[in-house]
């Protein structure tokens, strides 16, 4: 059902100029944004201001004359913009600002992707009981149009998987670690030196960025109640170059995959390092690109790639969305999509394994190994053994027929315990 | 300037019921819509309608009670519907129904590839006068979300370059000549047995129908006004099994590209078999996929793909259509977007290019080959040459640096008089 919310200005009033902007955050999305709304000089959108800490050390004067420059946040929300773009960043004070901007009758764009995976659906909820929109194109895979790809353009099929490789920062460190030869920690330092890795690294390779994309995708396109935290989530960190050897061995590479699958009214969801096979399009992305794989009962198999992060490719969702909004800011805001609500949620999919070992090498350890799987009803696939390695700390390899994650971890649990590792075992999903 | 249509109905008379659909032709897409319709059994859309001629042997037990069946089109026109969803394909009758759907306060939703690429503006047009919408999402790459994905999506970047497979029988056919080393006449018995290419197979490998929906995806992407007829469109069925070897020994594969470019104030659009990397997105699409790949001046290059064709795909577009409508029936209609006018139009690009000889080999070929190239200043690359192939019809391959397409067929008029062919020429372009 429709439901007609409640409008916050009367038909009357309703303003046939140009759509008013206010950009709160002037970084490098911020200036990207300025530019495009510069040199697109469009009759639907105008930039009146500009919001800053500091904001004198932003003063761009390639900017138009009359765009009022502030650090007072309260000029942007006692202003008659129509729409504020939030690209502060981060929980607070950035939720505040989003919410205090609905409060006072301005929709809101945003590119932040944790604020929405926390309270998109609280703050879209807002925005609704006020007739305003809350629009976040820009928070998944920056210039890539997978949100409205998923929610419009496939509105018609029921979609009941996505994966994706959502952060730019691990693909890149996996794909030097496979092609420079070099060590996580190498890849690492080189991503950073090249102003890949966000400030704070933990958040691109432990996972927590892309969950939170994830998140914003599942509710999108599987219309599921997911939150942050209970996306399975697995740090790149133990990736190692020899595991690319192995990998390369079963057709396969080794990508930070993002995925959700809703199964038996289960919705499954994870972000972890992961074999794909190397004629997949999840493992043909490379650099700091991004891709999104949907699947759909009707449609099949849909794949979405390009620029997921930057200033311009992010700038251009950014201001699609105020396009949008200029053409349709004063129609109905759409009835709130009640997520499906019988979902359990859980990150114990059910996949084929890669278990990498390094042991110091003598006679048993396969025997004791298979005796372990075997006990836990896990079929070993294959032993994979590359020659030319130290026996002090030879890597080798077991794949395991598909069963639960759990299953396996509660088998590697035991088998920490045997006497011959080097290093602990590393374990990643073959997903084919 | 956003102007205000028309409205056709006053805001008090608005329904707030459901949609109601009325599908106009019952083929595999109408099947596939109706189908996708009673499974998800939704309160925004509703089916009280199909139309086709010879109703009776159409009529399907699975579609609900009180759809009422008909071979009367006025039955249609006459009722309350609230959109018309046109299936019939071609030019007429469908152009007359959807011209009277749209007169009679019906918005209307088509998959039909022609007419839009042909009469798109002009029905556009009309739809807006009445205050309704033309929604054809599904007339370009069914299930593939491209035409949105770039017109809202990406509506906030510069788009130059359009650049896809949008034939999925050109790509059948190309890709089993490659891989199962048959015929181009087998390849196209095969296609036909399977049931992929359309009744009059011309359309699909003589670039007809991949033309059709570059039109529409250069007006949609770049803005341009261009006419079926505009675009350079030339046959795949010169192609040959020994063009694959020539172009794996290039790095490359052959597939039949469609590509439209805005150049200084020039759009050069074109549909042809091409010589692509084996790399790209372009040629990893397999079988009858489809793929478009756009670069914008922000964004940098954004790929969609999938499946372009099918029952299923296509009606998952059709019905994304509907729902968007129901959402939005009442919302203003967008103004028309004037196409760039100062735009010149042709399908002289430059690029580097392929051209296969089949000789009855003699000494002096190469040297009088070379010899006109010269004389038309055009560059040759290198020369290919693979052992093994009879004397008496010899192929081999020339590639030149890049130049214009007419200075290329220039040189090639005079080299197809020389006397040592044993077939014409074969000339591709090379894309990187």
């Amino acid at each position: 059902m429709v439901t007609s919310p409640k409008p916050i200005r009367e038909e009357a009033e309703l303003a046939t100029g140009p759509c008013k902007v206010a950009l709160v955050g002037f970084g490098t999305v911020g200036r990207s944004v300025a530019r495009i709304l510069t040199s697109r000089n469009s009759q639907d959108l105008q930039l009146t201001h500009v919001f800053n800490r500091n904001v004198d050390r932003k003063r761009a004067d390639w900017v138009q004359n009359g765009v009022q420059w502030t650090q007072d946040f309260d000029d942007v929300l006692n202003s008659d913009v129509d729409v504020v773009v939030e690209l502060v960043g981060g929980l607070e004070p950035a939720g505040e600002w989003v919410g205090h901007s609905l409060k006072s009758g301005k929709s809101v764009v945003t590119a932040n992707k944790q604020l929405i995976a926390r309270r998109g659906p609280e703050l879209l909820q807002l925005a609704r009981a006020n007739g305003l929109h809350l629009l976040y194109g820009a928070s998944v895979a920056g210039g890539i149009p997978v949100l409205l790809g998923l929610q419009e353009g496939l509105g018609g099929d029921r979609i009941h998987r996505i994966s994706g490789i959502l952060n730019g920062t691990c693909n890149y460190i996996l794909s030097q670690i496979e092609n420079a030869h070099i060590s996580f920690a190498e890849a690492l330092e080189q991503a950073q030196a090249k102003g890949f890795a966000e400030a704070n690294a933990s958040e691109d390779i432990d996972g927590y960025d892309a969950r939170a994309k994830l998140t914003i995708l599942a509710r999108t396109a599987l219309n599921a109640g997911l939150e942050p935290e209970q996306v399975a989530t697995r740090s790149i960190r133990e990736v190692e170059e020899i595991d690319f050897a192995y990998a390369h061995d079963l057709g396969c590479t080794i990508r930070q995959i993002s995925r959700a699958e809703v199964k038996d009214k289960t919705l499954f969801a994870g972000v972890q390092p992961a074999l794909v096979p190397q004629a997949s399009a999840l493992a043909r992305v490379t650099g700091s690109q991004n891709v999104i794989v949907s699947a759909g009962e009707f449609g099949g198999e849909t794949v979405f790639s390009g620029h997921g992060a930057g200033g311009d490719p992010t700038a251009v969702a950014v201001v699609s969305d105020l396009l949008w909004l200029s053409r349709n800011r004063h129609s109905r805001v759409a009835a709130e999509a009640k997520p499906t609500s019988d979902l359990s949620i859980s990150g114990d999919f059910k996949t084929a394994h890669y278990v990498r070992f390094k042991v110091a090498d003598k006679p048993g350890i396969l025997a004791a190994l298979a005796n372990v799987f075997s006990r836990h009803e896990i079929n070993v696939d294959a032993v994979l053994q590359q020659a030319g390695h130290s026996k002090a700390a030879l890597p080798f390899v077991i794949t395991l027929e598909p069963c639960r994650v759990e299953k396996l971890h509660q088998a590697l649990a035991e088998i920490r315990k045997l006497e011959f590792h080097v290093a602990p075992p590393v374990d990643m999903p073959i997903l084919t």
